[in-house]
């Protein structure tokens, strides 16, 4: 395959921070145009709208979606239909319903979709998935623990109806461990703890089981002072492999494992550049899908009101 | 084919006022064992387990599920591995990603797998579908409104977490719906009110779209006095259609349309046939997942205790 064309929609924090570095520094891909309300990225054809880009604009095989996940569903349709491969950010969409719609319409149109759960291409990911194989599971605990405050301050939508709460986050556990496990995985109890001024949950807490009883816990927690805990424990009939700093650092049985540098986005970059080239899809609910089980089963109870 | 021989897991009110009349009125099944914990089903082999049934009973080819949908997941599994067909009351189970699993599995184990929405068999579900054939919607209103008092007099497990609230019953309606509809809808937005004493929502308003801007608005209410309103208005650019008392009247342009006497369970048995026959599946997760993006997505209000 020679250059991949692509266009980008959303020229915000994550784009400019992590897209358009992972895109520039692949030499398999020409980003060719930038769909984007704001500044325009630099030296890349610029469109206010994704309509604009695909009519007006140079031909491009794909589309990185790096818009927030609402109202983003309406626009990687249009690029589906108008036969592009897609890259979309994570969440994938605003519900379970609308990225569904996105994975048989991907399949319908015989092009690519990847959701972009970046944090399963940590470093330590791989060789934690490596090592699993084989092993006996007997149980994992997940603890993602971080400071809003620092990582979103002002952000009001991330509270409302819609904004998941501390499931931002959250998703990125759930997507590294339904990765590492082999079988999908059901929410048993949820408890998710509601600021009395706010709709999404400032902390959740998780019980989760696969069909072969292979028990898993989450505890997230939004308003937790330094420093960031972001830790997996799975716990192996033959040791206890631990993941942390969201997967930068791997131990088994409390030795570190050497890892390569991080390069989640670069990777995703890659894997997505082999799927256009096999054909294939990457385009997995169950992260979405688990935390929709959790609103709908878990339990409410009432935070103390959360001011920034 | 000849006889299909049928076990059924769940001799409670549902099974007994629905299930087993319309098992024995269908020539084509011969109930062959019950398992359930309470009093047996007369006249047929009894066991208190599904393990039991399927381990010491008579030989099934299919099994039929009416216990309550917490605890249903693990059980259908079970039938499933020992490769039998299975009908699955709604809804189908506790999580989305339960109900996913069950698809899956009944897809690599070659069994047929119905998610028994019976309100989709009302008798005017199926001339709706006819008339709308081809016409163009404008938009649809759907209102569910019951007594909780009169229909769940005392069952505490509906007010719990997981007990979905009045989605009980809306699931029905939104069961109704996208049946009807040709593409599937999305949650645009929702409002829940759960009373001060409970967990799950007395009343509910949603909002959603298809893809191409059809909207469909709901409303459910647990706390309406008598008469019962269980009614769908779709509004086309040639007439309007209105289905009442849960799809039992059917209106066209206000004038009742002549309808077939209800027979929702004989229906629904004599799909479960035709699907076994044909080596085809009826497992539309849609109403379950409507649901569940409600309860990702939707704004909670506090309604007033609320005591039967």
């Amino acid at each position: 395959m020679e250059h991949l064309s692509l266009g980008l929609v959303g020229y915000g924090k994550i784009a400019q921070d992590q897209h358009v570095p992972a895109i520039l520094g692949n030499p398999g891909y020409q980003l060719r145009a930038v769909a984007t309300l704001g500044p325009p990225c630099p030296g890349v054809a610029h469109y206010t709208s994704l309509e604009a880009l695909l009519a007006e604009g140079p031909a491009v095989q794909a589309v990185a979606f790096c818009t927030p996940p609402q109202g983003r569903h309406a626009q990687v349709r249009q690029a589906l239909l108008a036969g592009k491969h897609v890259l979309v950010e994570k969440p994938p969409c605003a519900s379970l319903g609308e990225a569904m719609d996105l994975v048989e319409l991907a399949r319908a149109q015989g092009v690519t979709c990847l959701f972009a759960w970046h944090s399963r291409f940590a470093p330590a990911v791989e060789p934690a998935r490596q090592w699993l194989r084989g092993r006996t599971l007997r149980s994992v605990a997940i603890t993602w623990k971080e400071d809003v405050r620092k990582w979103h301050p002002g952000q009001a939508w991330i509270w409302q109806a819609g904004g998941q709460g501390v499931f931002d986050p959250g998703i990125n556990a759930l997507s590294i461990v339904t990765t590492l496990l082999p079988d999908p995985l059901f929410i048993t109890a949820a408890e998710l703890a509601v600021p009395a001024n706010h709709q999404a949950p400032i902390a959740a807490r998780l019980r989760m089981a696969d069909a072969h009883g292979v028990e898993v816990s989450a505890e997230f927690d939004w308003d937790h002072a330094e420093p960031d805990v972001w830790r997996v424990v799975i716990v192996t009939e033959d040791g206890v492999l631990r993941l942390e700093q969201g997967g930068a650092a791997l131990f088994i049985d409390d030795i570190a494992q050497p890892l390569p540098a991080e390069a989640e986005y670069p990777s995703l970059y890659r894997h997505f550049r082999q799927l256009i080239a096999t054909g294939a899809s990457d385009a997995d609910l169950q992260p979405l899908r688990l935390v929709a089980d959790a609103f709908m089963a878990g339990r409410r109870t009432q935070a103390a009101a959360f001011l920034d």
